[in-house]
Order: C-alpha cells, then structure tokens, then sequence
C-alpha cells in the first residue's frame, strides 16, 4: 500500500502533538500537512509548536511549514485536534471539499449523521458516511473518558444488558490541554468540576453502543449518571463505575466477558490496535495511572476491583491512557479502520 | 468548672498529635496524661513523638513523661487515637477501670452496646452507655469518610428519606497516618483501594442514623455502595454522592435542608461545634480540598453542586477535614456533649 | 491613631488579595479603595476578583467598587501589588499626586531615589524618599527570594563581613501568580529557570544592605551568584546558601547572630512585625515549606543546617513565606515603619 | 560470544527490580539467579518482589526461585543493588568466592583497592581490581547525584581544570528506594536534607578523575561542597554548579568540549552505552526531568543554562535519570567494559 497522506489539524495543540509522535513510522500514513490557527501559519513547524512531548520533534516534521485553517489542503485524511471553538465550521468546510475528517473534537460527535466511532465496539455505524452530504466525510471519537466507559459497557450490555450506570472520573491535567490548568489549581488539589464533560459520559455512551439501521443510529437505552473531578496526575483517567444490569452475573462472569472481548482492530490486527482491548487486573489495589497507562501500547482500557455493589450489581475501577487510547490514538485507529474497510475508495 | 483532666491514647501518633493540637486552651479539657506504646513510654513527649504539626509541641505537653498502655492513669477521659492493633483490648480495660474512653479507632463502633455518636445526629445514643457493663464507658465516632457522608445524609433522610446511596471517595494521604503511604505510590498518580474502607462507609451510617430504642439501636434501612481511593492531596477527603430518594425533592429543597442542618452541639453552643455544621457552596466548582478544609475550623462539612441525577434522585460534592471533624475534631466534640449532657456524673 | 485609608493597586491580582487578607483588621491601616485594571473596574470587588486565598473575600471589601488605574485616588497611602507591565508610570504618577505608593513591584527597586526597605535592615534609607521630586513618594521592598537572603546576610556582613554568596532557589508556584505555572510543567517537575529572577537576586541584597549618606545609598560590595528554580511547592522558597566570610566564624558564632538579629520593626513592637525575624532551627531535615511558613504568622526568615562548607566558609539552608513575608506583609510591614518613622507627616 | 550468567543481589529492592528491566534482551548477559535476604528465599521472584516498574516482571524471571545471599551462587557476574546494612560483608565474600561483584551500592566504593568507574571517564582504574586479594572482584559505580557531577566535571577539568564546585542538588523520590520517603513528608514540600548525601558528593567525584599510577588512584584535587535537597519527582535528578576554573572559559567553550565528549563505551559502542553520554540543551528552561530523563535510553547526562557566574567562571544545571545511568545502568554498563576490555579471562 502507498504511503496515504494525512494533515493535522490544530497540530501545534496537545493533541496535535500526540497525532504527530503516535503517527511516527506508521505503515499507512505519512504526514503531508501541518495545519494550525494563522498566529502559526507561515512558521516552520519547530518554531510555531511549543513542543511538550517526552521525544523530540520528528526531523521530517519540524521544518514543515505550518498552514493555515483557510488554505485548502492536499492530504486524504485530515486528523483533527482542533479547539471545539473553531472545528464545527472547519470540519463541515473540509469535508464539504472532499477529504475525510477523522476527528477528536466534540463538535460534531452527536450529529445524526456522523459516526461516534471506537471500532472494537461499532465499526458498522461507519456505514452511515455516506448519508453524509460531503464528498469527504466525518468521522468522530468519543471524549477520553466516555472511551474507557464504553469500551468496559459494550461486552457487558451485549452478554447481560445495562440499565444504568453510575461513574465518577478522577482525570489527569493532560486532558485539559497546555497551558490548561494552573498548578495553583490542582497541586494538592481536587477540583470536582470540568465544564461539559459529564453530559458527554451520559449522552456518547448511548450512541456508540447503539444500533445502526436504515441509515440511522438508534442509541442504546440505559441512563448514566457521571461526575467528573480533576485530580494531580498528568495522564491517566481513572473512573469508578456501578452498573445496574438486566440479567444478573456475578463478578467472575463480567471479568471473563471483559477479558475475552475483542473486535474488529484485532481480527483486522490494525497496526495501532491493541491486541487485548482490555485487561483485566488481580491485584487489588490497580489499575493505577501512574502505573499502567502504558499497557499495550497506551491503547487498552485496564479494569480492576471487579466486585458486587450493594446497592446496584457490578463495581469495578477502570483506567486508560486518556491522551492516547482517549485521544490521538482513538483517532488513529478509526482512521486504520476507515482505510481498512475499503471507504476510501 | 474545673477543668477535666484528659489522657491522649496513642499520643505520638497522627491522630494523637491532632488531639494534643485541638485541645490548646481547651475550656473544659486539660491534657493531664500522654500514653504511648512500651517503646515510647518513659520519654519526654518532645522526644518520643516525631512531631509533625504545623505548630510546635505545646510548651506544657513537651515535657510530660510518656506513660504506657499498661500503667494506670489518673484521667477522667481518655481521648483514644490508638492503632486498632491495640485499641479493642486496652479500651475496654480502661473502660472496665472506670475511664471514659472516647475513641477514634474502628474497634469497638460497630458493638451493640457502644455508641457511635455524631451529636449533631444522634446524641440520644449516649444512652446506650447506660447498658455497658463497665464502670466507664466507651463512646466512637465515626470513620473519617463516613462521618462527612453521615453529616449529610442525616438531614436528608429525615426530610426525604433515603433508599440508596452510591459514593465514590478521593481521600488525603493524611488519613494513613504516619509513615504511611509510600511517596512512590501516590505522587501523580490515584490508588484506587483502602483497605477496610469501603465496608465502613457501607454499614456506619446506618447505625449512626439508627433509632434508639429500649437499649437497642435499630440501624436505619437504606444501602451504601462505596468505592475508596486515595489521591495526592494532604488533608480533605472529597466524596461524590449519588442519593436515591423515598419522596422527591429538587435540588433546591435539598440544599436547603442541608445549610439549615444543626443540632444539640449548635444548641448548646460546645467549644468546638461549628456553627454550621453543613457549609453549602455556590460555586460549581466548589468544595475543594485545598482551599475549604478549614471552614469553621475544619469541623464543618462543605457540599456543592447539589444537582439533579439522571438515574437516582439527586448528585453532589461532599468534602471534609479528614483529621479534623473526621477524627480528633470528632471526638472532642463527643467528649464535650458527653460533659455537657451529664454522662460523667 | 485615626485609621489611614488606604488604597490597594491591583486588587485582583494574587498580591493583591493577599494584602487585603492581611489587612483585615489592622491597627493602622483601613481598606478605602479598591483599585485594578479598566477591564475589573465598575464591578463589585467581589465579582471582579477571582478569588483564592482560603478565608473568604471580607464582608467589607467584597461590595466595594473596584477604581480604575486612571480615576484619582483619596487614600493616603496606596499599597501596590501591579504588574510591572504598568506599575512603573502608574506609580510615578500616584506619587505625584501626593500619594505614599509602597510597592512590590519591581519598576522602581532599583531607582537611586527609591529606597528599597526591609526595616530590620536598612531603615534609614527612607530618608532618601526626601530627594524624590515627588509630593508624595515611592517606597519599594525587594523580590521574594531577596527577602530572605538579605535578612540572613544582613546580620552577618555586619558582625564578620560577606565576600561572596552563592544561592540556588528552590521557589513556590505561588510566585508566579495566577494563572501562572501551567500544572502540565511543574507537577512532579522541576523547572530550572525563573525569568529575571537570578538577576534580582544578584543586585537588590547589596542595595538594601548599602549604606545611605548624603541622599545616596552606597551598594554594598559583595558579589552573589544565583540560580533560580521552580519545584511544585505551593507557598514558601527554600534557597541553599553558601558564603565566604571576610573575618572567620565557626557555625555556631553565625547561629548566635542569627537568632539574636532584629532591628526597628521588633523595637517599635510594629503590628505586622515577627517577634523574631529570624529563625533558627536545628533538626538537620529543617526548614521545610510545607511545615514552617506560618511560623510567627508568615513574617519569620527560617534557617537550618548551618554548617561548614568546604569551598567557601558557611553553608545553610534559608525558607520563608514568600507572599508573605517576600511580598504583600513586606510591604504592609515597609508601610508601618513609615508610619511609625513620621514620614507621613 | 555464549551470553555470561549474572546474578541479581537485592533482586526484590529498586534497584533489583531496575537491573531486571534493564536486563531483559541484553546481548552480553542473561540472568540466571535472583538473591535477596532470607525472607524472600525460597519463593518464587513474582510472589517474593513488590514490583513497581511500569513493565510486568519478565516471563524468564517471575518464576525464578529467589536464592539467599548465604547460598553459593553459580553467576560469573553478581550485580549487587544489596542494601549498605549487608553490601559489604557479603560482596567481598563473593569476590573471595571467585565472582566478580559490579556494585551500586556505597560500601566498597572508597576502598584504596576498589575501582569507582565510570568508564566514559576512567576505565583505566579497573587495572587496581588486580591488586584486590580476591579471586574475583569488586567494581563500584558512585552515587547517582555524583554521576551526573562527575560527568560533566571530567572533561571541564581534563581541558580547564578545576579548582573548586558549589553543587546544590535536588533529588527525586526514587532514589530512596522503597517505601523510601512518606508522601506526608514530600508532597508539595522540599526537605533540604539526605543523610551521607553530601559527603558522597563531597568526595566520590575526585577519586573518579584520579590517576591511576602503580596500583593506586590520586584523587584529582579540587574541592566540592553539595548540599542536598529531595523534591516532589518520582525520577531524575537535578543539580545546579557553579564552577571554578584553573584556566578561563567561555560558557561556549564549555558547553562544546561537553557536547563532545564521549569515552571508551562509546568507541566500543557497548551496550548500553548512550551515544552522546552529554546532551547539551539549549532551551533556557531545560533539562527538566519531567521532560527530558529518557533521553538517549535514560543513560545522558543533560546539561542546560551554561552561563557566566559572578562569583566563579561558570554555572549551569545537570539533570539525569537516578535509576538508570544513577544506578542500575551504570552498573550495566561498569559490567559492559569489564567483559570488553577482557578483565573477566
């Protein structure tokens, strides 16, 4: 296969960066365009990014010269980390001009017409591009968190059925972007509010796990409840989940539905999949972030405490790499997916 | 009144340390004993405590010879931080030799016979020390997380009633007590498990909002789902709270019954009561450990974002000083309503 | 004493809000005005302020309308916490008009005609604001990490003379104001570079210990090298020290002058003035930010570990509370010396 | 080459673990015992170990049944992380058994007759292991905040030399081991104190940059004073230097004799060799080591802000990854140069 050419959009940003470290040597794509705001536009890449990776800037990346949102584009697939301020309009306009918009930004997750894609769980609802009135399309992940809690619920709502799940996130500061939050704000600190995020963890769940007919997608019909909270860890998501099923199982069960799921990404063995979506853990006191993030890659979702609720029917503890399986790498492997499905043609 | 001569069990621990702290100028109590384990005792108190207060040793408890857990003591009260290794045996002993033990430990509290007293909630529980079978008595207070949890659950469910609560704890490193958590294991990360934790927080409330009756406490009748973990911050533990209801009511109703909360401690007006026992916060992003723990000098409970919940009836943010109202804080209010309700005559 | 009235510039910012929290219920001094940029002016104080210290905005400040840097004052003297992008003409300006402008901003530290105070230092160099072509005047006190170097080198220059100083800073987010450090680049991080600060540190301590004759101030002829670091430590800049003496003196002749230092803030008993300025401590693990800033109310310079250095002749670790004692109680200090001196009349 | 059997002593420990990562594929050595004290003996490593890296224990190794350190090894090559309690008896009894101990622990290391290598620095000290009267031998690695030192210090003094080095350090967690420091005592504080730090800083550098002559090493003769801080980093630590020169330099000058400094396990391309054993940064806010500890495999020394100081010639900051080329890799690579310059025929 030839190497498909790609942009980022917003690719001075947090998960700008991400897309390009995680794109280094892909075996699909190679990164054509970088694309920023006109404040970077006309800059050479090293000189326009405030880089805050743990590698340098990619040599063949840091002298391209960053282009503007306005210019038109010549990649196929556009990855997208723009700011939800500027991304509703730029996506439509890109799509609109014949490229596949893979993106991470919230904007366009809910729209009726758009897939809200994690392809373990829905590969099918890609189908539903091509109601898309563009020439390109778009294609949307999930918010980071609503990433780890949909991918534990899909096994568990396909084996016993879910009527309701109570969640409460502790998120890393990575996922509030750079500068993002001020250390005055959280060293030492819980702060138990982030703007929009909770009714993305009730809504997107829903629409993900949902079913896909006739050219539309019927969301799934259990409630969650979530509360978000920002803790003192840099990456990292970790989140409390209780869950009200429709047909009782015991906690041995839910972990051996957890740990046998797999999907499309590892039968089609996507060069950025996981080869266990998700990992189930013995030790009591995991998953922690600031010790398994990095599991398979930064792209599974770690569970733990897989126990009974008083109250409900299941708790456990579930954790992932929230810039990379939550973000970026969500993005990277819908866009395998998409490639690997045939829409490109 | 003369001031009463207390003894601090367990002294040179964090709990210990706290007591000696709180009680400076103490109007009904006088530090008149230090007690420690063998190891310690014998010592001046500067020498066998590592001190680790934000003001230095008090001047008149420096010098004080630690005396052991097997010597006899000459106190009326004893304040009891003791390590539940030891605490079960050596409280009842001292009960048995006509000593009122006020304990913080988690021994006894769950004994038919003993009182596991919040006075703002249940101060008609002091009662059942009638039916002891020592010369003292013994009298708990609650696990520092529950005590926070019961403080609101409390006025809800007596308005309201309560049928379920779901709870999620991000707890302070202090709570571990000294050395305690290990630095590699909680710098930027989450440890999503305490042990023993999550089965106090799902059966104390109950009994603290129980009803006495004939020598018998009947717990209250509602369930707790609890999931504990502790996170990098120093004192304050925060809690999410999901309620679900026997009669509705907004989240306006609620927050009202709570910010009016108080009790026999406000009546009274004792030493250490605050004056509003539940601190109800407007800020969405409010309570937060590092800026509100010490609201009414760290005896209060702060809530916000009282809101609605898409699957029980209300949600909301509780935080607290975990070493404070939730623990020795605790108990010295215990020993003040003990006083100012006639029980040591 | 009638109460001065008294304005504070920059009321929003961080300084700024510590001066009012410091203010409250000063003997001398009564906030009259509030006073900030023309994006905050016209609204309530409390609505303009985002505001972060942990007791709550004062009942009386909290419905004050906040002034505009370019409305006139009525205040007598004006505490000054702006930035320095606009405090130097602004300060000019105010002085001009008659106003006593006691400053922590840097723009007219090193002024020939400004003098730059630490009362238990240098007094006398209010005399100097007699020379300013001012009605009113402009007096400064020194950055942060100077505070503290300063009031440990002062006593020793005096009594064995100082060559050289070497000093690396270890400083406080809290420095930097709000927003400020960006929590993605401190937590569990140490930044080795504090734009302008070395700079400060290596020219403001000889000032302040110069001596005034005749309308000037003769620098003191020592030389300082330092290295500024920030490390996620909320309040308090612990700096280590290694000094060359002009006249020999064993470590405990250097504690002795140490501990026995004060000067005319102590003599006058001033109402923000520690008792003790200095600090000496001997546990070999101490001072430490996050047990000893509030001793003698965040006004105290703490000292440990004062030894020999084998490169130079002493070595020693310095600490204090640097919005405190390095910035709003420094000036409120510098204020009440003025007022205690007669200058105001 | 037939891969040389080791032996892992303190495997259960930090550093244990580190040499166990840092093994996993190694071309040269293949670990063939784990040993640790008595309590362990006997279990299987995986049930033995508290493991804390961030990858799972390696499959060869978890089921390895831990030797005591009583038991006679069968490993040509023993790596001790042992702890100083025991490091020193039992590694001269290895060496009279006929092993060869690379060790990182501080016993031996002053020794007249044991060799402190680093061997970009002074491979040629390992000619003294002949004068040891063992049949094997014992080979230390300094102290990890020396490390770093030593690096930089080697090629400033073979080309400027050196007269004297101000050194202020600022460690990470990780160098304590584990349990190692209680949160309670680091999070959001400095403790400017670790006991024998400073002496080892004060001393290991000379004896590294000494000659070799007629079987015994002349420390090289400058003086260094360090003090010692630990900060809130999990790894990587940071040094500030400020350095007198026998013959002027320009920071420019400086900073490329660093830049091109490489030694004998660059020209033997060992291992674990990094390529670059010093990174020369020129951000003006690097290294950090939240940043920048990974570079070349966590085996650099990386220097930034090479500058003037007004009181010696030159200052700048060091930074490095403590547990790897601090510890565990150093002894790796100590055992790299051993095996290639032929000492083990």
């Amino acid at each position: 296969m030839n190497p498909i050419n790609v942009a980022i959009l917003g690719a001075t940003g947090t998960v700008g960066q991400k897309f390009i470290t995680l794109l280094q040597g892909h075996p699909y794509f190679r990164i054509h365009e970088v694309v920023a705001s006109p404040r970077s536009a006309g800059k050479p890449y090293a000189e326009a990014a405030s880089w805050k990776q743990d590698i340098p800037i990619p040599q063949d990346v840091a002298p391209m010269v960053v282009k503007s949102l306005e210019d038109s584009l010549e990649s196929t697939i556009l990855f997208s980390g723009l700011d939800s301020s500027v991304a509703g309009e730029a996506e439509t306009r890109f799509a609109k001009q014949g490229h596949f918009v893979i993106s991470n930004s919230k904007n366009h997750r809910m729209d009726p017409d758009v897939p809200l894609i994690i392809p373990e769980i829905n590969p099918e609802h890609f189908e539903i591009i091509k109601t898309q009135p563009y020439q390109g399309a778009i294609i949307t992940n999930s918010n980071c968190s609503t990433m780890f809690l949909s991918m534990v619920l899909a096994p568990i709502h396909r084996e016993f059925g879910i009527e309701a799940v109570q969640v409460t996130t502790m998120q890393a500061i990575s996922g509030a972007g750079y500068p993002g939050v001020p250390s005055l704000d959280i060293l030492g600190n819980v702060v138990p509010f982030i703007g929009g995020e909770e009714d993305k963890l009730e809504t997107e769940p829903q629409k993900i796990l949902g079913t896909y007919t006739n050219g539309t997608i019927i969301p799934a019909d259990f409630h969650v409840s979530a509360q978000c909270n920002r803790v003192p860890v840099i990456d990292g998501h970790t989140e409390t989940l209780s869950i009200k099923l429709k047909k009782k199982a015991s906690p041995q069960q839910v972990a051996e539905v957890l740990a046998s799921f797999s999907g499309m990404p590892q039968e089609h063995k996507l060069p950025t999949a996981p080869e266990h979506p998700i990992i189930v853990m013995s030790d009591e006191n995991r998953p922690q972030p600031a010790r398994d993030i990095w599991l398979q890659g930064g792209m599974a979702t770690m569970v733990g405490r897989i126990r009974s609720c008083p109250v409900f029917d299941i708790k456990m503890v579930i954790m992932g790499h929230n810039t990379v399986r939550g973000a970026a790498g969500a993005a990277i492997l819908n866009g395998e997916a998409l490639v690997e499905l045939g829409y490109l043609q």
